[in-house]
């Protein structure tokens, strides 16, 4: 059993590479003994993933605030508060906040070969606001 | 990409075989295309899992309250929101609210064979207050 305080990780700035807008991870969990891992993840209002893929998935649990998630040929659909989103493993999709309310959410992927996710392109502000 | 809304899974009660006092389990997620799992687990003042392993191990995010989390052989920790509490594959362990207070966590745990848990003798009201 091991007990990561709150308070004890700093929160870390979503890299402007893969983000657009200002995006705080906090609260990060993984293992060497687990392919389980984790954090959760503010998004001012506004802002957004790029597009991208997780091998083995990824399930977001929508903790405040409102946000969009797409998967690439969908809508753009609202997710809010107490909503869980499944994406398919390679199913290519971005997810964020609404342009004028944030949203927090807890992401959960499990790593193939140590690999948990494959970035892509930006979400346009065309794309976004579709 | 599917969405589980909010509201659209009825609360489901901790069976009494491996829970003292008074669970309540929401916001499940469990798919066939991923061996991840878990819900949302309030436990009423009091309330606890029997001791129990995770054949892949286990992460709880504390969401509200105060509660308490021990491995087999250590001492009975304080768990509080924000905390992640990591049970090792096999570890053998408890988790619940404090006598007085209630407490919310996330758990999350990987399926080994379809199996996410094996469930073992209860927590003794002598075990729970040391």
């Amino acid at each position: 059993m091991d007990i990561t305080r709150n308070g004890s990780q700093p929160s870390a700035k979503g890299p402007a590479d893969y983000f657009t807008g200002q995006v705080r991870l906090d609260a990060r969990f993984n293992r060497d003994e687990s392919r389980v891992g984790g954090a959760t993840v503010t998004f001012e209002p506004g802002a957004r993933t790029a597009w991208h893929t997780h091998p083995l998935g990824q399930t977001l649990i929508v903790l405040s605030g409102a946000g969009f998630a797409q998967r690439e040929g969908g809508p753009v659909e609202e997710i809010r508060p107490g909503d869980i989103v499944w994406f398919a493993p390679g199913e290519k999709h971005w997810h964020g906040a609404q342009p004028a309310t944030a949203m927090t959410h807890i992401a959960i992927a499990e790593a193939l070969d140590g690999k948990v996710v494959d970035w892509m392109e930006k979400v346009s502000d065309e794309q976004y606001s579709r």
